[in-house]
Order: structure tokens, then sequence, then C-alpha cells
């Protein structure tokens, strides 16, 4: 029921909120005996920092994560519970006071201010702020190496910026790595390129723009999962929920009619699989073997520069906002790691619990 | 992580298999002192039943449960484990014994007998089965009584059948009932001929076809949720992927450019409410006050008539498979009611936590 | 939250109340593939059963589960869930009007009223009845094949009755089955004598006696629990105060110093154990491969026939009642094979967790 | 399933091991808008601390909590998760390696070996230190805060120390503040002494010796808790189980016969409540308005300055052990406020739930 912590046997806590002290994860029950990948963790980590590049903000954040618990004198884990902080820094508060009482629309602002009443620490967002998928990432990226142990693959690419959609993986046969094509991981590099033209035509027009991420898992053994509530898309949809901004998730490609929906089997090197794969890896709420293929859509950053018609929440009359300061005009190129550090978590979570 | 349960103070387990001597549920946390309006909760369990009209499956069933416990003498709920049973009739399994070794494609058939091996009983889709949506309806019935004492209303209608959609409704200001449009609820009824249509085209064809169901709830008080992984979005989730055949969960209806998003807030009669609703009800993992909208799609169901491929998995041999018996061509209408079930219970369950 | 679920990988929901149509329970999670020992079952439940035997009410139930769902056409678990129904029977209800405001002393009377209200059905102590340890006993022994085919033995016996204590066992090396004792299972027959002479004195005069049950489980591996909460003391304790009537659980035979009760690490057949076992098995929350003791404690039961003080809820007066019909003054001897059913189900819930 | 989580709607992460850089603890759903009473946290907080007086360890610590998220800049919690940071400092280490593969009597060294294998950052005992019950007395403390807004309040004294018992309290009108008897907390202080003198000779024998604690909880109205596994007791016990050293818990005060034991009901001022308080102020798994009282037991902690048994894991030889340093001989009189942290956490959570 408390909103920070996810999974069973791997066990992960969030904390902070944007403008505190600090930020920071705890992971219980991660084996012990591993030796973190810090090169990976870091490259990993930095696919969702902003300011890198000409499609983000221009606001530097340096989040390397200090380990106060969970490592030995060696640099192992060593099953105590693993605790990463990364200090808040470079947090610009000074403009919040006018914000308080006029919550920004699409902004969790109004409904924290409900549930936490005046006391509610709103600068940059608080709790609810995307500075938060920095520890996710962190815990993600050890998840990630945990589940890459046993062959299990997780990539992501960007599936759509506004109108314009990537390219579709080969579901059943997929390439990867995805995320090799760089900061900005698209399949087909024109419609990439269209992505950015929309994202940098909604940030001229002082404009934010949604789009998706499709995820892909190889490596996920047939028997994951279970039938109803057990299920590994209720599983995978709980955590990808938990992403700032995601309003929609969907697994596999379904088409219009059972003829063409329902994958064939076949044999193939002696075992099970599907010729197709529309049902995204998943049957019955059981993984089939396949590739696991999900799209998770965003909808646009709810900051952007235009005014915009609010409420003060003091007066209760109606009033018009002008949202100050730098703004990403699009979020899911930075979503795209998020994305999969929220899968690696729910899976080597399953992994653990024998799935 | 057992499959069959879902909440946290109401609580409620599913159990049965298709073919087994009965299914049904325990409801336990259901506050003591309600007697069930009987009148309401056949009305609804109705709505799910097969046979009933043209467009689903002939085979009949009589879902009359039985309630083993949690009454008092006087018909009302006293705080007791709340059992309803359902007992299992009209199943024909004869038929069975030549698919067991033949997964249907799109089923759940392969994956459960990897989860399960041998043992698993396979007759009309074991646990699998859609028939325990009839004991989830029962308990939702019930947790829409307690909904609807508090002002929450739970409605949905049938948003798309294939490639025709229903109109949508207007989300700021739903007018209800949506379902007293009859067993086959949609908004505009030209539309809901075509998708009628469509699904006997389907059905002639030995086809399926897939679709989506909205669903609307209004009267939840802004402030029910939280951040990350406590978002509403996560649970209401949860819960929909646990219905079979579902496939995809979006809430709200974003909009491409967060100017157009990001729903302007306003007063209404002394309070804050949203001009328009393209939020779905939830900021930041929070509801909002404004009614929560959430949209369900659905895989054509697996059952076909036309000749499929499959493998047999005695003989690792590639096979073709015709699946016999009647098929209802779409299990959309049918999951118009499960759909408010399902969200019936996390809101039920959300409530009695003090959301 | 809810009261009647424990476990998470095997989740166990009894249901029920005394004078309902019927109690039983759902099991869910439980492996697929196994043929149920029904003369072990029976056998096992017989044990709880009462007015077999002088020492306790004689009040006759026929137990018999019928078996709902769980079970294939060959009567091998399915991967299911497992929903076995007791019916009620012989209940006499006719003189529970005039206790209906006058709660009993010791008895959950008063508090179910606060909880539940007026709608409580009071009925035979309705949800509260020891009645569903029947239930509770019918999942347990399922449990225990399980283990048993782990090698994983669960045994009790009456280690008090009143100020009478039983011999201890040997905890390093103890002999089993403890059992095969009978229906009354004690290691010094003597004891045994002196214990049923004291429930004896105690019906004689009127009164009900307390005491306690001392379990032991042989062959858990070493490595099961962990440290703080996720200690398998915890994990026992919050199964075994679910039994009614417990109000103490202790593990091993603490000693007062440290240099009696650190028991000493030694080699044998090439494996570490220890000398004594005054940790009953367990250290720092972690099994450490020696049996497994637990006592647990009884309070006599709360219904005696001597008159005692208590209140009309109604008239808020005091006044004098005296509980009619006939009563078990001791409960321990039945709840021998109950405190071995909350330990076994905790344990296969560990076993299918990988602990 | 992960160890170091605990509660629902209060959900309290401990992370740290002894002898890494900090220990510390997340609190997540603690409500907003409370301003931290530091005074009394910091009061609460030393009396557990080691080395400020004679019957201690000399070990200092300077458990001040740093506070890295959860408040607002006006210091009041503000609905983020409200995490503490202490670091460590004073870790002695050099004497480790010798015991590495050398098990101690008594202590978890073994398990955690079996359970974590060699990466096990054994010193200091690891993750099972006693050290993070300062993290866990920080939380409880701020829960009692919560509580003591509501009218509930925890005090527990030194029920035992080796055989001299301290006085009873009066269970059903009790004194209160049990702690403002100072450090050593007791009703009786002759019988304070005798356990001072008791400890001195431990002490003096290079030995250790155990003891008892009991709590006590006023104002915790009727109706909290359930029947069956939604026991107040289980949920207690699951809580107090989680501190190093507890082996036995036990509600009330059980007397042999029910006659005695059966609390009598009565009016008093108007409302219902019992004349003695044997149940401990529970009923059927659920308060009955009467004070809580709970007895938990702890072993002799482990560490003592005599020679012992053990095995070389390396060689599985057996072999002696002298554990060197400065060992604290008695838990129990640090161990009193940290069973009012475990209670006070359970009863907090259960308080935001709704009970």
């Amino acid at each position: 029921m408390a909103d920070f912590t996810i999974g069973e046997k791997l066990k992960v806590t969030l904390f902070g909120q944007s403008h505190g002290p600090a930020i920071g994860c705890v992971i219980d029950g991660f084996p012990a005996g591993i030796t973190p990948d810090w090169e990976s963790i870091n490259a990993f980590m930095a696919r969702r920092v902003p300011g890198q590049n000409a499609w983000s903000t221009p606001r530097k954040e340096a989040d390397q994560p200090e380990i106060l618990s969970g490592l030995n004198a060696d640099g192992a884990t060593c099953g105590a519970p693993l605790t990463a902080v990364i200090r808040n820094s470079n947090t610009k508060s000074g403009d919040y006071e006018a914000l308080k009482n006029t919550p920004r629309p699409g902004h969790a602002d109004y409904t924290a201010r409900v549930k936490y009443g005046d006391a509610w620490d709103g600068r940059g967002g608080g709790q609810f702020s995307a500075r938060l998928t920095a520890p996710l990432c962190f815990a993600g990226a050890l998840a990630k190496q945990l589940l890459e142990q046993k062959g299990i693959t997780i990539a992501a690419h960007i599936a759509r910026i506004g109108s314009v959609e990537d390219a579709k993986p080969d579901s059943a046969n997929p390439v990867f790595p995805l995320y090799a094509l760089g900061a900005f991981p698209v399949i087909d590099p024109e419609k990439g390129e269209a992505m950015r033209q929309a994202i940098q035509q909604a940030r001229e027009a002082g404009d934010s723009i949604g789009g998706a991420v499709r995820c892909l898992v190889t490596g996920v053994p047939a028997g994951w999962g279970g039938p109803y509530f057990g299920g590994i898309e209720g599983k995978l949809a709980q955590a990808l929920f938990g992403i700032p901004a995601v309003k929609g998730v969907e697994f596999g490609d379904t088409q219009p009619f059972g003829s063409e929906n329902d994958d064939a089997f076949c044999i193939e090197n002696g075992a099970v699989r599907t010729v197709t794969n529309h049902s995204g890896g998943i049957l019955g709420g059981i993984t089939n073997g396949m590739p696991l293929v999900f799209t998770v859509s965003f909808k646009p950053t709810p900051s952007i520069s235009k005014p915009q018609q609010s409420v003060n929440l003091k007066t209760m009359q109606e009033t018009e906002l002008t949202v100050q300061g730098r703004h990403d005009p699009c979020v899911v190129p930075r979503a795209v790691p998020v994305v999969e550090a929220a899968a690696a978590l729910v899976l080597a979570d399953m992994l653990l619990q024998g799935a």
C-alpha cells in the first residue's frame, strides 16, 4: 500500500523528493556475491541524464550514487540491503513560491495538495519528480546484470514521438542491441530524424510532445507468470504505470481477427516456438518462451511555456499561469532506460522467486 | 504471488476450473451489515452470461451462486468471509483428449502445460477459463453496491469492435447509465449496429474479432492513489490485466501536445475541477475528482473454426488443428461487466483502506 | 490485511462461520501433479475431531471435505486452486438469542460486536469458531505431504496441561513419530495420565484448563529465513497466533546464561551441526539444519459452566451469565494437529519460495 | 518476503550492515504535516545507546541521524518517504579475519554463511547486527509521536533478568510512565538492583544473561485486529520476533483455569471494560479496549568471553574459539525501547489502515 516500494523477494524502495537533500533507493533481496559492473551501471544511468544533447533539458545532474550499505570490503554484494544515495544539487527553488497555490495543469500539484495538504514540499514536483527515476535506473541496472547472467536481455527503443512512428522490430526474431543505436534509440534512422524534428518543433512552439517506448525482452523461459491476477502482464504493468507520465501499456501487437492474431506453433531446433509473435510472448498470463514485447505510452510532459488556465487554491479564483524555467519538451527519449529498468525489476524479482 | 487473489483489505479469491465440480470465490473483508441487493447482482451477472443473444455462444450456463458463508440469519453480511459457489454443468469434455497434446494457438494450452505439466486439467481451459469471470462478476457486483453507497458509479461501454469505434463519451461530463443501453452497451446505436455486423461477419467466416471496452467511474473523490508504485493506474491495471484476453490498458485520452493535453483547472460551484478530462481523472497517480476513464483492449478470442498450425507435444511434430465446437466470435460484449467488476474490486479495496 | 488468508506462494484462504451452511478453504499455489494421500489426510483431520474420546466434547462432526476444484480427472492436483468444503451440520443454535447481547467473558463475543456490529452472526462464535481449524488441518495435511516428499517431518506433543508437564524431547536428536503415541500424544505416558486427570477434574468442576503444545520439525535444511523481519520465527509466529486460544509462542529452550545457551558447533558425518539445540534450530532468524522446536501456549477455553459476570450491551447493565451446553474442558489435545498444520503451511510456502 | 521491510500503509525499510558506511531507514506512508519532536526522538534513541552506563558495553556510538528526505523546508513531514541515515564510526574490524571461518556459537555467523556464502560481510555481525535497531528506534519514535496524538501510549519495563523478576504492573490499571524510572526501567527498585547485580555477576564471569521485557499499551480503542490470521497478536509477534535475540512472545497473563482466566466484564463510567486483564487486552485477535500487555523474552547474548567449541568451515575441523573484544553481558535493558519501537510501528500502521 505504501507508494515507493516494489517487488517481493527483490524489494526496491525509492526515496527522496526533488529539492530535498538526496534521493536514492534501498534494494533488499539482491543475491550476495555479485560484483556490480559499475561501467555498465554508469552507462545505463547516463542514458536518462538530462542535458546531454539537443533534445532534452540543459539542466545538468551529476547522478553519481554513493553506496551506504550492501557491499562487502571487496566490493561485492554481501546480502545486506544495498542502499544508494544521490545528492541533490543544482536545484533552483526560488521561483516556487509563486506556484505554491496555483497548480500547474497536467501536473500532480493539485492532487498532491489534496493528499498531503499544505505541508507538501512541491518544489520541483516533490516526490512526484522524475528525479526519482535515477535511483530506479540504478536498481534496474543491477537487476539487468542479474538477468543477463541468466541470458535475459532487455532493450527498448523509441516507438513513437507525436505521430512519427519508428519501424517495428521483428518481434519473433528481434535484432539486438537496439540501444547500440545511441542515446536516441530507434530502428529506422530516418524516423529518428523525423522524431527529433518533431521534438524541436514542439520546443520552438513552447509546447511539449508525447510518444511511446517499445520494450523487448529475450531469453525469458516459457512458464513464468500465471493465470488471472498472477499474469505477467499485470506485474509488468503495475511497475510500468509507476513511471511518471505513463498513460498506457500494451502487450504484443494484437491483430483484429483471431485467424491473424493466433500465433501458429512450430518446431525449431527441436523446441516449440511460434512463427509470429503477436502475443508479445505471453499466453494466458504466462511466458511462452518468445520475446516479451510491450509498448508504453507517455503523455506530453505537462511543463510548457505557453500560458495556461489554472486556479488559485487560496482565493479559489481562476487565474492564468505561465510556467517559467527550462523545460524538456519530450520525456520519451530519457524514459527508454526507465522502462527497461522497471521491467528488469519485475523480471529479476520473478527470477528470484522461481518465477 | 499466488494467482487467484486480489486486494488487501477487501481480498477476493477466485477458485475453480472449467470442467471441475464448481467455480466460485471467497470475499474477505467485506463490511458487515449490508444486505446484498440480489436483483442487482443477478442483473449484473446476467450481462456476462453467454447464450442470451445472437452475437455470443449458444452454450447456456445457469450461474446461480450458492452462498456458503458470510451472511447472517437475516441475510445480511456478517463479517465472515463471503463464499459463493457456482456449480459447473452442461460441460462437454468428450472432445478434449484429442486436444490434450496439441495446444491451440493463442490459448494458454501450451504455457499451462509448461507450468503445470501433464497433470493440468485442460478441459475447457482449466483455471484459465473465462468461466471464472462469473464469480469475479459476483464479487464485483457486491463491491459496486458498496461503492454506490458512497456515490461512486462504474459504467462501461463497448468502445470498439475490430475497426468500428463507438462515439466517445464526454469524459468531463459523462451521461449515465451507459449500460441502460442494453446488453450491447454503446453510445451511438448506429455504431453498435455496425459492431454487431462485424461480429456476425467474423462468425460466418469461422473467425473471431477483438475490440475494446471503455470504463468510466464517477464520484471518486480527489486524493485516492499516490506517486510512483502507489498510483491508481497501476492498481487498476494489475486487476484489469487479470481478465482473460486483455492486452492493453490506457488511461484517459492523451493528446499529442502538452498544450492540448493539459486539462485547464477551473472553479465550478465553488470546487476545483478541470475543463477537459484528457488525464482520465488521474494526475500523478492520484485521482483529481474528475471521472476516471480507461480503455481496455481485448484480443480476438483464439477459438476459431479455421484450421491452424500447431505442434504435437508428444511427438514434437508440427500438425494442423481444427478446433471443434461452438465458439463465441467476440468476447468484448460479455467483457463489459467484467471490466466494471475488476475496477469495482480495486476501488472498493481503496475505499476500505481509506484510499 | 484481510483476516483469513495466509501465505505468499502457497496461499490458503479459510472461510465459513460456525453455524453457516459450510466452512472450507481455498489452497492456491499447490504444485500440480500430486495425488493427495486421502488416508493420511483423513487420519490427520481425525486427530482434531471432537467427540472421539473422554476428554473432549461429545458433539460430533463429520468433517468430510468435498473437493470443488483443484483436482484433475485422475484425482491429482492440476494447478487450479484447490477448494475443500465441509458442510455444517448438527448445529444447535436455539440457545443463542439469550447470549446475543451478553458477551461471554474470555470469548470474542464483545470484540466481534465492536468490530462487526449487530450483524455479526455470533452463533457458535461465528468466524472465530475453532470449527475453522478443520479446513486449516485439511490444508496443513496437504502441505505436510509436500514437505514429507522433501524429507521434512512435523510432529507435536502435548507439552503441558495446567501444571503437568510432559517430558521434553531430545531436541537435538528427537525420536519420531511422536504422534504414533495416539490421540493424546505425550512422550511420558505417566505424565499423559496425570494430564488426563487434570482435564477430568476441570470438567467435573465445570471449569476449563489451559496448556501447551510443543512442535518439532526435522529435515529443514540450513538457510531458510533471514535477518530481522524475514526471520522464520516471525513467519511461524504469525501463523501460530492465528490459531484460536494461542497466547504465547516460544522457540527453543533458552537457558539463562550464554555459556549454557550457546549451542556448540561440531562435525558429524562430515556436516556441521550443534551438540545441543537450545536455539530451536534457528540462529539469526535462519534455520541452522537442526530440528526446529517451538512451544505454543493455549489459554483455558473460555467456555465454562460456572456463573460469570458479564454485561448486557443493550441495557449497559452488569449481569450474571451461565453458559449452557456441552463444553470441551481443554482444547490442547485437539490443538496438536492444528499447530502442526499451521507450521506446515508456513514451511511449505517457504519451500515453494526457495526458502 | 524481503527481510528488512515491515508494515503496509506505514512501511519501514531498514538498511545497513554493522561495518558498512552507514545504517538507516526509509519510512514510507508517514502522514504529512507533522513536525518531529526531535527532543523526544533523541531521548528515545538514547535509551538504546550503549556505553552510557555500567551494565552495558563501553563502545560509544553517536547515532545522530541525518535526514535525507521526507521533510519540507519548514521541517515538517511532507509526505515523501522519510529517510534517516546514521553513519557508522568507531568500528573495529581488525579482529574479524580470524573469525571468518569459525562461526561463533549462538550467533548468526553460520547460518549467514549458509545463506549468503563467502561474500557475506560478517564484520560486527553484518546485517544481523543489533546496530540496525538504532534506525528501528528512530522510526518507532516517530510512530510513537503519531500514536500519542491519538492518546495511545506505549511503555515497557524490564520484566526479568535471569531469574530475577520485576513486580508485575496492574495490567488493568497500569501507572505510567514506566520509563520515567530511568534507563533501567523497573517497577520495583529493589528488583532492579538485584537485576543489575545479576548482570554484573555475568560480566565478571565472562558470561552473558538473558531476560524479558514487558510492554504495555494504553489507549488503543476496542476493535483493532481480527480473527485468525488477522489477529493483532500475530501482527505484533511478527515485528517483535524481528528484534535480534527475541525467542518468545506472550500476550497477557494467562491463568491455568478458565474460571480464573476469563476476565469478567463490567461497566465503568458508562463504558464496557473488564475487571481483570489476563487477556492482555485482546479477545479473538481483536483489542477489547483494555491495555495491551505482552512479554518478550530475550536469549542471553551469545557473545561471551569464555572459550567455546566451534568448527572451521574451511577445514571442517572442530576447534576452540574465544571471542575477543568488549561484550555487553545483557541486551535486555537496551532492548526496552526497541520493543516499544517495534510495537509502535505495528500499531501506527494499524491506525493508518483504519485498524
